[in-house]
């Protein structure tokens, strides 16, 4: 049974779940990264092939999912409903992040001078499908939207293959959809390696986003400086912030739908009313008996769910920007009254009828949110995330001759003489 | 000497320049940092001071700079001239970070259903200043800038003590005229550690930017995911592109002043002309002579410095592009001509009067870039950097209900079902 506590008597309970957090040492999980980086790195798809026939249990001929693989699963594969349903996310996913796109800027205010930005795709990117227990096509659109609004010119898909060696129908209709045609069975730290060295038939690329498991994110870690990855993506959660007027069984519904996520994952409800609090607490019970994951679910539920009862909503807010949640659902009156004092959260969703899910698949804005309180510091996934900046600076004769005895200034209390003499020589006489 | 190779001749020379990159292991290092990481967690004040007594040589009795220290470094302990010049450079940074802020968005065209993106500052944010063989007050400002803008609430500096347990003035004046109060004298791997746990008297942060040697670079790397860093910076690089007409002293003024740094720099020109290559390699020779640093930008030269001769200049923004260089100086006749070709740099310096050091300290961008290949997929350090988006999402029953079944339908290819749940229940009769 999810636990209720309350925050006037027990102020300690934000330290107890801020706490909750994953520690910098995985000593064995990083050995055995380390190992299979450096296999992939000295043997290539020799050691990816092997890698699939001990992990995925699958002896591959082809790594690379043919064209007709793809097509096969669009057009026969799934129901026409999905197919619609996927192609109407794809179409609301893409109009959403293309509000995201940004332009280069100059400045041309000063006659002699120009500085600015300039705007580019990251060319070359790669995103991780996570296998396993369950396929995911809507990850597939998240990620690869905004690589393709960005203009990245190559994005390069890997997945684990199933047993019988297949790549699920739904995760290549999604990904035809979304117009990725570069898909490779591969999955663990493997496929980060080999998307991080290029193999003889998998490219390198520049950056790899997606979600995985903790061998996937080590390894993302790990090769991370050399290229970029999006973020090490922790088990999801969801805050609920709630006032007398929500309506206690969405509330339990959409705990409960996080919770089945994921043994690690954290439901948390806020609230300023006892008897809603103790209403979901019951509805919670009910719920469970009707969920296909219970096991999961419940796991989930008792040990991180929480239920806090508060004073008033602003301490609501103060709890929920300590906790930074990847997602903060605003269950009250007029939530919009309360967005300004919300800071941290992966994506807000503002009253009775924005559950979560509707955020998860269809309303737009990406699903890849910041978890574990990164949302303190760190952004939903965008087309930010596949652009990158380079600066313009062009200054004529003039306009570098007024700076100059600045620069000189300086670079000389910065002992860096070369500097200094790099703008001198352009005004010696010779 | 510096070395002139073809690239018609030698295609190879790309793949030696791009495989001079770094290895993800360092045992050594990474041991000691793991540990004195630890150590602060554990140990706070008490370790950090402790730290400084061994690394900086010095006792201190308090860790935060006072702030008559900061006054006296401002009006006292810097001239005039120095004052003056950081002041108008503060003032051109802060223009052009300026153009750089943005604003949340909101889509209200469906008159039942609002998304949109909120922009926030990051709430609290670290600063690492390095110490050591010189003090760098342009780091300050180009690093506390665009915090400053963004609206950051905290803005932490760190840096480490001089023997004599104080901190350069330069770097003090910097801070005081960017508006940072709080500073405290730790550098290193300690310092990194000290921002992330907090200690008794250094608050934690929520992300570090700033440039420091391997060990705050391996620091940074660790603590990656619980916060946020800015990028892991290599040592500095130029490439220029010359055509010409371009002139053999400045270019090799320029080389120099990318040599000066570190004896791990890297300095390429890239030209069309094989008797301009050879009048530049005449001309570093005579220059270096004339340089307090020369050991190190002679180190620097002969190890990494390469001319490379060119047919054409779209081969020299081939190879550009490949490298992806922190700094690329295009010193020919029309570089708007060539603008366009370039995609992977991290500040662009156009023609002959827009040397490197004029974007290091005055012309506005920030000399915080991408180095060792990583403009490829990162970009200069701006406000970006120091704010995060959350997304917002609003629906009402008519437009949920509009989605209902493409929802459940994804839902439940997912195996989701709590999640079909949580829209399902919404719509009931009950």
């Amino acid at each position: 049974m999810i636990k209720i506590v309350s925050y006037k008597d027990n102020k300690f309970i934000l330290d107890e779940i801020l706490n909750n957090t994953t520690q910098f040492e995985y000593d064995e999980v990083n050995k055995a990264v380390i190992e299979i980086l450096k296999n992939i790195k000295e043997n290539g798809d020799k050691a990816v092939l092997e890698y699939n026939e001990k992990f995925d249990g699958v002896k591959l001929n082809s790594l690379q999912v043919t064209k007709q693989e793809i097509d096969e699963a669009y057009f026969d594969n799934i129901s026409l409903e999905l197919r619609n349903s996927l192609e109407l996310a794809h179409k609301k996913i893409k109009e959403f992040h293309e509000k995201q796109k940004r332009n280069s800027f100059i400045d041309t205010n000063t006659p002699n001078k120009i500085v600015g930005q300039l705007i580019n795709p990251i060319e070359k990117v790669g995103i991780y499908v996570p296998g396993g227990t369950a396929s995911y096509p809507s990850t597939v659109l998240m990620n690869a939207v905004p690589a393709k609004i960005a203009g990245c010119k190559e994005i390069i898909m890997v997945t684990p293959p199933g047993k019988n060696g297949k790549v699920p129908a739904n995760i290549l209709a999604a990904a035809k959809i979304a117009g990725i045609d570069k898909i490779f069975k591969v999955g663990g730290a493997q496929a980060i390696g080999a998307l991080s060295f290029g193999t003889e038939t998998i490219p390198n690329v520049y950056k790899i986003v997606g979600p995985g498991n903790i061998y996937v994110a080590m390894a993302k870690k790990m090769v991370y400086g050399q290229i970029d990855i999006d973020m090490i993506a922790g088990p999801s959660e969801v805050l609920i912030i709630a006032d007398k007027t929500a309506n206690y069984r969405y509330l339990a519904a959409d705990l409960l739908s996080q919770a089945e996520h994921d043994k690690f994952a954290t439901s948390i409800l806020v609230t300023t009313s006892e008897e809603l609090a103790k209403k979901v607490q019951k509805e919670i019970e009910i719920q469970l008996n009707q969920l296909p994951r219970k096991e999961i679910a419940e796991t989930s539920i008792n040990n991180q769910g929480r239920i806090i009862i508060v004073n008033d909503i602003k301490d609501a807010c103060y709890i929920a920007n300590k906790i930074a949640p990847e997602h903060l659902e605003l269950a009250v009156k007029n939530p919009f009254e309360i967005l300004g004092y919300i800071k941290n959260a992966g994506a807000i969703f503002m009253g009775e009828y924005s559950p979560e899910p509707l955020g998860d698949y269809m309303a737009g804005p990406n699903h890849t949110l910041p978890t574990s309180g990164t949302a303190k510091f760190s952004s939903p996934l965008g087309v930010d995330d596949f652009i990158k900046k380079s600066s313009i600076i062009y200054y004529d004769k003039n306009a570098l001759k007024e700076l100059k005895n600045d620069i000189i200034n300086i670079a000389t209390s910065e002992g860096l003489d070369a500097h200094a003499n790099s703008i001198k020589i352009r005004f010696e006489d010779k």
